[in-house]
């Protein structure tokens, strides 16, 4: 687990870097806009995903500034469904990472225009031959990334996240939720290292099926923390899904039953890494590690 | 202007039909969303922006199917702005186009994520190997329609427009702002045609010029629209700008000034296509068209 932590924390400080160089808006008027997009993306975050790109990347040789690029454009993505998950007519969240959330440092119009930048500003990052000098590549790179963000990916699992305020969901639909929600991201970010480095059909699908049960782990526990952790522990406002009277796995399968089937999906995750060597400890940890985290 | 007006209808029937296969969830879960966002992308708007694309596409023979593909995704994010920019913490209008704004037919949550979701789909359509068969093509596509929307182009001058509500801007600023706000779509609309044919760097100047003289020409119209039009010939609020105690173009040269500014840049327009033969017909009568046109 030491190793792990500092492989995420050496991941985040050169994830900040690229961020940091990606949101200097050399030679254009220094806008508000800016200001927002720099507010809210930097300076925060585990960068989880950006990690996952990395250690896939890493089983096939990518070269470093790749991943970091590719990782900082998944990124800008998880940082829009953020601030505009937060706005008042969304979840209404005054907190994100201990800090007040866009609307709340800035207003709602700028707000919805960051989200809007920052989604953009992805598809740039991933275009651009900084990225990878095939264009194959990053067209690859480009078109399922807006996959997994968009109405079939997570804009589509918000969606239902929203009408499932008016209904119950069972266990298959909460599934399906966050399989698109928080899910079709952090499969992207295993897919991604797949795409960068030429992996072979075998070798995607196992990274593909790895992230597909490391991204429900993650739920649950999320799910978990969101009831047993503290507002100081996790930066962010929690109980909020008991109070808007929403399902989760720990309402549907309780406390101890959601702590059991987080772990036993962690395992399983494990488990689909088994073509590769070593090189996949880093990802093996980070399964082991998402269902134990405090944040 | 009747031929303009034939060809103009022939493009916007032929974006329908492409706009309603890229909108049909095939095996997705019918999803709110896709209701919603096919609510608001199909059966209204002039379709200007793709009808450039595919104008300026024909300049250099490309293949129909490729211009309606890469005009469809420009009208995608030309959409979804449109989504945003009518939100009650944005322009807070209630019609577009003659009916409901999504927030108003749905509600501000699915507008939002309406929003987010044609955005993001533009950058699939735009990635996918149906718009050109060539990578590299299609990479300079999504560059270049993520330059156009972002931070430093159509979102940025939104940001400069929310800001101006507070601060008399003067002609310059107005300029610049409309630029960025309406000038930069426009101009990747010709610009596309131009990567999609392989233009020559002094083709693709030229489309370039002509289609910044176009986006001013056509914004100096709205203005005067804004204060001449009817709520039954614009499909939607009037009077808005003044409302808000915004500068406009016509606010600054006044109705008369302001005419004669939009015909003398309509005209420049026009000059900045002399490289080309009559093929270009049709966008010479565009730049003639927006500066009389009541809707």
């Amino acid at each position: 687990m030491t190793d792990l932590k500092q492989a995420l924390s050496n991941t985040a400080e050169k994830i900040e870097a690229v961020l940091d160089d990606i949101l200097s808006p050399k030679g254009a008027p220094e806008h508000r806009i800016y200001s927002a997009m720099r507010y809210t993306t930097l300076g925060g975050g585990k960068r989880l995903r950006p990690f996952l790109v990395a250690q896939s990347a890493s089983l096939f040789d990518v070269a470093e500034m790749n991943a970091l690029r590719t990782g900082a454009a998944l990124e800008l993505i998880h940082c829009y469904s953020l601030v505009h998950d937060d706005l008042p007519a969304m979840d209404d969240d005054d907190l994100r990472r201990g800090k007040p959330t866009v609307h709340m440092a800035y207003d709602e119009a700028t707000a919805i225009l960051v989200g809007d930048a920052l989604l953009t500003l992805a598809f740039e990052v991933a275009a651009q031959p900084e990225t990878h000098d095939d264009a194959e590549i990053r067209i690859e790179l480009v078109d399922m990334l807006a996959r997994a963000s968009g109405a079939r990916g997570m804009v589509g699992g918000q969606m239902i996240d929203l009408e499932a305020e008016k209904k119950d969901l069972d266990l298959e639909e909460i599934t399906l939720l966050q399989q698109l929600k928080t899910g079709a991201l952090i499969g992207y970010g295993c897919e991604a290292g797949a795409i960068l480095g030429n992996a072979s059909a075998e070798q995607r699908q196992a990274l593909i099926s790895y992230a597909s049960d490391l991204g429900l782990a993650f739920q649950i526990a999320d799910d978990l923390l969101d009831v047993e952790g503290s507002v100081e522990e996790t930066g962010k406002a929690v109980g909020k899904d008991e109070d808007a009277g929403k399902e989760t796995f720990v309402s549907l399968l309780g406390i101890n039953g959601a702590r059991d089937e987080a772990k036993r999906i962690a395992d399983r995750a494990v488990s689909q890494l088994s073509i590769f060597d070593a090189k996949a400890d880093l990802l093996r940890a980070t399964a082991e590690f998402v269902v134990v985290r405090r944040n």
